[in-house]
């Protein structure tokens, strides 16, 4: 965390310098319609730009205070760590460390016992546990940055959607929306928006996804599921433990431990359902849930205490066809104006716990593109890869849910298990444990996403995938830090020069070769992109990291675009170069596979996903790739 | 951080739900005068105690905006975890890591150069780092864990101290504090407070300390320094270590980085003062600051871009008598009324780190003392140790600054390292680590801290010193923990009961019969102490650590003080069993030196210390050990 860059400035770093407030309520850059999860990031990270206008709008009167998901992968901590609250989540949240698996007892079926135990996250998957916390505290943390940022950016409650037209001939806020208010006094009230783009995230009945003539898409439900928030007494021993138990004849539970060390959630099996007959036809009510658990989690006791939310809901796996408002025909063609984020545009069973981390991969790959586009630094063609990338994220996620559902519902057989000891149940949940994690996402090779002809430079940061940081020792104060938390929410893209063997930054060295380049040739990126009066970094952020051990690197010595003078004082930044070696442990160059000989560099997008990996002297492919979507500053 | 124990409850969890309010303001069970370091820890621990009325004063008009103070210790951090907000500072503030050292090139005389390098903090010494953040930050950390306590604690500012008497044959409320307003509007306004016990944390000026008629005594300064918060641009490359550099001609300068990248203190040696001279005499200004560390730091650059707050002093080694109002000659038989705290009874230079941690450590010391006074958990003779055992790290202080301040202004001889390669200074700092850590403070044999008949069963945790914390796995569902943080600042005493070789719970065993022993027996200090209708924890928390790994022990088989049924639906606590055993590394046996074969029981005071060291099966020793102090729960 950097501050008093500009000056002393005294009480809480996180709390920026309010901006002018810009009146913006009738035209606005963006409007979001839904603060849950996709709204939330999305509106988090824009709030952090008080040259974008955003506006926020909700049909709810007010924040949630229960949530329904509760699930935070690996991937979505290690997003929340560029927002600034993982560490938050970490300290209030509940940590899966291992998950236990239950089956019935072969000698005695109406009886269940353990089978197997597994850490839950392979060992060093990701810097980040898998957390449990009420989605209502991740809406609160995501809140509070927003309320913290230069623009003070708050929800508008009460709002709901009536319609939304877009006109592609119009030559500037192409989107016109209609709300009308439900709060108090105001009944009835009509607003009318007008914004350049507009993002629905306003969940599975999605006004706006209706109004873009998109509809979701799948199989229908038929399963009907009970999930309950409880306090209760049990002498089952895994309690707190995330545990999996099929039972002989009443079907799966599922229990997740809450935070705070009592709560606990429970996912129930109930009924199957008939074609096309729903959920609440059935009048299942919470004593059918809890008599279902009992059943279960025989011969343990399980008495309820106190409920603190329940619900049934049928598993359906649906997904829209694109996630904006470009025809087929015309991708490539015009510009999209709406997206849709989140269950707005796919749907799915909780038991995989994805829901909500997809959502707000969502609303993270669209922020740093929109901040991108409305700040002048790329066209809106840009803005064309979101649905690119996020519906075949999507569409993984319901192939996922489908088989895990599948799996989770099966009774088991005699044999299964008996042979290997490990059940099916168990053997999927493994296997598959980076796709929960939130690993597995991959993006496909396009403007954003290089090809993989310098991948073996660094086979640890595969492209197209998310960051895989590792630690490292800061050169200018001996700290050590995680590499991949450079990143932060401000949009910018990194670029980690990983130097050979032998650099130290000499002026003869490839690391001092590409800050040279970057610093004086006419095809550098960084001359090219960034706005002239801005930070040299403000675009692209260039870090370095050395082989040698910082006691035996020279500050003095380095290039001088690796200590960068900022701010309005002119200062020097130190936190730009990093040294490989550990006290103990293999270093990060073991640990990501980096070429040793050659080094490499790494791009990186805002969103943390590694775009390219190419030598360290490609300073032509360097440029060409920028170039490739970014326009020169004006 | 457990919560949601008596239902769920929406929002933060470290919000406590509002007590009742108290009309309090003309009697009051604890008046703090000050709102320092001192006066914070004690006002933000009592401030978790709605039984206890607290009354938080301050002269000042409102919360310090640029603090003195900037280092906290180790030992301050593991504090501050009690607290909550370690983390909260780990994330803020600067870490120290390395210390470098720099002295006269003996080629060149005028030229500083590097002369050595050691880690700050020896490795292992805590599970905290060092660090360096300003000291109103600390403040508004303390603040706001006030306004979210039960009692929502808030100094009432702009209140002067006219006149305090003690009137020790009072039936109750023998203090008598008159106050004087100063806010616009109320000035010159009285308010007279009865109370229990007041505590002056008001600064080397103490009007408390004036009042019960105790003198600072000790040496009078005879050496100017001076301080400054700088934004500057400078080529020192060791600019973001902590540095203390020695020149030849123009004296010493100690760099300390700050929070936030960019801005550095910087303490600078300016002249030496005549016999009974002040330094306000010599119109020491902000330029000859600056051009002293210039000349000290030649040959590199040192331009000063922004200064955030600079200060001139002298040093001055000094200290009270003691630490309360009861006269020598009456000590062990009239309670103590009025204690005064942090810079009230002692000060010295700021060069050692020490003043805010002590300060904060005599606020720590005083404050579970006060609630299990207050609360009627032990007799008022209790708070007596206050001044025996904080008066003597005061003097400790003393001793360690005037020895550091001496060699710290020494000009660097030319013999003087030339031989070992390590100078005294060096040395001194080298040696002296686990002091300015704040570890080596060690209290004496008392009611409050046992002998050390047993300590061979854990070498490690040594009797009288701050818990060492070691990591551990918990139980209940597989958490890497730390042991020491189970520890609040809720003033209940721990139990750390460490098992012997192959104990793993059963009946038969040494650590089943302590609990049999704690739940059944009529000399249980659980049950003598514990008042009826409080959970079984609510004085004396019972916590095991196994030897074998979380997946060999069996949670169910476990003696039920060990799985604690509390709050208003008697749920399980399943947070007080350990398991030494860790992915990697040796394991706390190990660490801290526990016997393996025999186990042991180590208690541990509600300010961290360790009490005692039994073995697990002395229970007789350990009813007679709580039996010294406190009192039978009514």
């Amino acid at each position: 965390m950097q501050f008093h860059l500009n000056g002393f400035r005294p009480g809480d770093p996180e709390l920026h310098d309010a901006a002018t407030p810009r009146r913006y309520n009738d035209r606005v850059d963006v409007l979001i319609v839904g603060s849950g999860p996709a709204g939330l990031t999305l509106a988090a990270q824009l709030a952090m730009f008080p040259e974008i206008s955003t506006r926020l709008v909700e049909q709810k009167s007010g924040p949630m205070e229960r949530g329904q998901a509760d699930g935070i992968s690996c991937r979505s901590m290690e997003m929340f760590n560029a927002f600034g609250f993982a560490d938050r989540v970490m300290k209030e949240g509940y940590w899966v460390n291992e998950t236990t698996f239950w089956r019935p007892d072969p000698a005695v079926p109406g009886k269940v016992i353990r089978n197997g135990r597994v850490d839950d996250v392979e060992e060093g998957l990701s810097e980040m546990p898998h957390m449990i916390l009420n989605q209502a505290r991740v809406h609160d943390m995501y809140l509070d940055a927003m309320a913290k940022s230069p623009t003070r950016l708050r929800p508008d409650y009460s709002r709901k959607l009536v319609d939304l037209i877009v006109d592609p001939d119009a030559a500037d806020y192409p989107v016109t929306v209609t709300l009308e208010r439900t709060d108090a006094g105001h009944e009835g009230e009509i607003e009318t928006v007008r914004a350049r783009y507009v993002v629905g995230c306003d969940g599975a009945r999605s006004a706006v996804r209706k109004a873009i003539g998109l509809q979701l898409k799948g199989d229908s439900a038929n399963k009907a599921w009970g999930v309950m928030d409880v306090l209760a007494l049990t002498d089952f021993p895994d309690v707190r433990f995330k545990s999996l138990i099929q039972s002989s004849e009443h079907g799966s539970v599922m229990i997740i431990p809450r935070e705070g060390g009592y709560l606990a959630r429970l996912y129930i099996e109930m009924d199957k359902l008939g074609e096309d007959e729903r959920v609440s036809q059935r009048n299942i009510t919470l004593e059918d849930l809890v008599g279902r658990a009992r059943r279960v989690l025989h011969p343990y006791k399980f008495e309820v205490r106190d409920v603190a939310w329940w619900s049934v809901y049928e598993i359906g796996q649906r997904l829209t066809d694109r996630f904006d408002d470009v025809p087929e025909a015309e991708i490539g063609t015009r510009t999209p104006r709406v997206f849709i984020a989140g269950d707005a545009c796919h749907t799915h069973s909780p038991k995989a716990g994805q829901g909500m981390n997809v959502s707000m991969g969502d609303g993270f790959n669209l922020g740093w593109k929109l901040v991108t586009v409305l700040s002048g630094r790329a066209a809106p063609s840009l803005l064309q890869s979101y649905s690119a990338e996020r519906r075949a994220v999507a569409q993984d996620l319901i192939d996922f849910d489908r088989e895990w559902s599948r799996i989770i519902s099966e009774r088991p057989s005699q044999a299964d298990g008996q042979n290997s000891d490990v059940p099916q149940f168990q053997r999927y949940f493994i296997e598959h444990g980076r796709y929960t994690a939130g690993m597995s996402v991959t993006y496909k090779p396009s403007d954003l996403i290089g090809s993989d002809r310098h991948q073996d430079l660094a086979k640890g940061f595969a492209i197209g995938t998310r960051l895989h940081s590792a630690p490292v020792i800061r050169l200018g104060d001996a700290k050590p830090v995680h590499l991949g938390h450079t990143i932060s929410i401000d949009a910018r893209w990194t670029l980690y020069a990983f130097a050979g063997a032998n650099d130290r930054g000499a002026p003869d060295g490839p690391i001092a070769k590409l800050c040279a380049f970057l610093s004086e040739d006419a095809r550098s990126p960084v001359l090219r992109f960034t706005p002239q009066g801005d930070d040299v970094d403000a675009v692209l952020d260039l870090r370095a990291v050395f082989q040698d051990s910082h006691r035996d690197l020279m500050l003095d010595r380095m290039p001088g675009l690796l200590l960068p003078r900022k701010g309005r004082f002119s200062l020097i930044d130190y936190e730009k170069i990093f040294c490989a070696p550990l006290k103990a442990g293999p270093d990060i160059y073991d640990q990501r596979g980096i070429d040793r000989a050659a080094g490499a560099l790494v791009i990186v997008r805002p969103d943390q996903y590694v775009a390219h990996v190419l030598p360290l002297n490609a300073h032509d492919e360097l440029a060409d790739f920028f170039a490739g979507f970014l326009l020169p500053a004006r």
